[in-house]
């Protein structure tokens, strides 16, 4: 009988803690999950909520980006540079040339200006982040070359081993 | 018996699922809690965490302030205005002449160069927000007078009448 209680037990914690499947996780746990981004310069699937835009005073605009497992960004440069707070999950950021750097709930990211680079979700994790852009007259981001699935599975093994 | 069941099963979500109690909140769930700010411009406990220096990109400064319940920042103006990102808890914004505002975790405040505001949690909840705060040369704020315990009650009367 106490086993039976038990079990039952164990299942009612179980249930009401699991975490949300994909397939229902509409919203990350502050913020929208938002609009899609492009596939022109995302691999898989990643979303975009606004939340600040660039005005008199602030000389950037804030979103916060949902990177489903495998979403990465392409690679690319920001003329004034970029900061990243990780809110949520697990993921990778790499500057050209240099190993990746595993990022998780909580770490920040100070991308300097015209550094190529890229960040996204682990394979096996989503991953959140509030980007804040600066724009240097009208211009934030250029664009490049997609992430190679080769070079992404390198880069995910590269940082497993790191962790 | 199935009545049992039912009990230790309701038991097993609530231990399973409740809050930390607040004496054992050393960290909110994204950013450390940090240190404890000046009360010469805060009334209760609030606590800063940097996140983003101002430096050759980055014209603000970015970081996570953690107001215990009752905590409130002073009235204060920015010349340059400051965005609010709110991630974890509810809390008040007010701009001087206006209804207090109820913010919760998802929220965002762009508030506005040069006018005299507050904000912190209520009197019930923490509140946890990103502070992005922009520079006029050096200058990020000017920090002005308490807000009175008769003025906080009420606007938290207030906010509560309007949730």
């Amino acid at each position: 009988m106490k086993k039976e209680l038990a079990i039952i037990a164990a299942a009612a914690f179980l249930f009401a803690c699991s975490p949300k499947t994909e397939q229902n996780m509409d919203t990350t746990k502050i913020f929208p999950k938002g609009e899609s981004l492009s596939k022109d310069w995302f691999t898989g699937n990643a979303y975009l909520t606004p939340l600040v835009s660039k005005d008199k005073n602030n000389n950037f605009s804030a979103g916060s980006v949902t990177f489903d497992p495998g979403a990465r960004t392409n690679w690319h440069t920001h003329p004034k540079g970029q900061a990243l707070l990780i809110i949520e999950g697990q993921g990778l950021y790499q500057e050209k040339g240099k190993p990746v750097r595993p990022i998780k709930k909580g770490d920040v990211v100070n991308i300097p200006e015209n550094i190529e680079h890229w960040h996204g979700a682990t394979s096996t994790s989503t991953m959140v982040h509030v980007a804040i852009t600066n724009y240097e007259g009208e211009e934030q981001v250029t664009w490049l070359q997609p992430v190679t699935d080769k070079d992404y599975d390198e880069s995910n093994k590269a940082a497993n081993n790191r962790l």
